[in-house]
């Protein structure tokens, strides 16, 4: 049996980072949204003030075979601010490749996304999921979560590309 | 007529943010949840590394009235980051006091927000609003937001208290 780990995501990691976030559009049926470039995610992440931080779960063969240490998963998170709550935490990204699912490697990162939230103070932390991911859902409420649209409404909104120049005048 | 300016809030309009994020929780019927101080928006978003960015709506009386500038509304926001996009703004809170609306002061500030989102390179900026409130709503959309909810499925979902420390082992 192979065993997992999960780490803290260094520089060198953002090439394997950047086949999984393609990977997760992908899954997410949303591909064609994806422009970013490995070199944007190590500039942003591992410069003075990084925008991002982001975990990943590695693979360790079982004795006697050859392969070194496998990428399967990441969960890319940062800090946000709630005017109720304080600092918190939001997990932008997360994703295990689909021949490892079913192992706990979600989980295992959302845990630690949790303990890295505690451990600097934020008293939650959020995320977003597709109404169609059921097992995604299922997962996340059986870990504890609520889901704040169904709950209490919340819609999510965005400005972006020609409607946000033409209101901001540019 | 009152003329209102939009700048960016200093440490000593902490106070009055403050009670406008009271007024807007109030408002939207979850005011048992503010949990900030003054003290804690004062140390959180003025000292190096800030986590959140303000800015206040202020309304300066005609010629011939008493009062001095009066803050009638506020947005505050910070940075994300998003896998698909790079850097992108949040605006956490966006308000304007009931008697000050229907003047064009929520969209000054969305604008506003648009152009520091473009002027950081950001190429999109977000925010959540709650279902019941259609007014919200239809000025978002009138300023060119999709609603992300409803065109792609997007669910928020919260981990906090209790269920986040038992998730984390501690």
């Amino acid at each position: 049996m192979a065993s997992v780990r999960i780490r803290e995501a260094e520089e060198g990691d953002c090439g394997h980072i950047l086949r999984l976030i393609r990977e997760l559009a992908e899954y997410e049926k949303l591909s064609d949204q994806v422009k970013i470039s490995e070199e944007a995610l190590r500039a942003d992440g591992f410069g003075e003030n990084p925008s991002y931080r982001c975990l990943v779960a590695e693979v360790f063969s079982a004795p006697g075979e050859p392969q070194g240490p496998r990428m399967v998963g990441y969960g890319l998170y940062y800090f946000t601010y709630s005017t109720w709550k304080g600092r918190n935490v939001y997990l932008e990204d997360i994703y295990v490749t689909p021949e490892y699912r079913g192992q706990g490697i979600g989980s295992k990162i959302i845990q630690k996304v949790a303990q890295v939230a505690l451990d600097q103070g934020c008293s939650q932390f959020r995320l977003a999921v597709l109404d169609w991911n059921h097992r995604a859902m299922a997962l996340y409420k059986a870990l504890g979560a609520q889901d704040m649209t169904e709950t209490e409404g919340w819609h999510a909104f965005r400005f972006e590309g020609e409607a946000m120049r033409k209101l901001a005048g540019k």
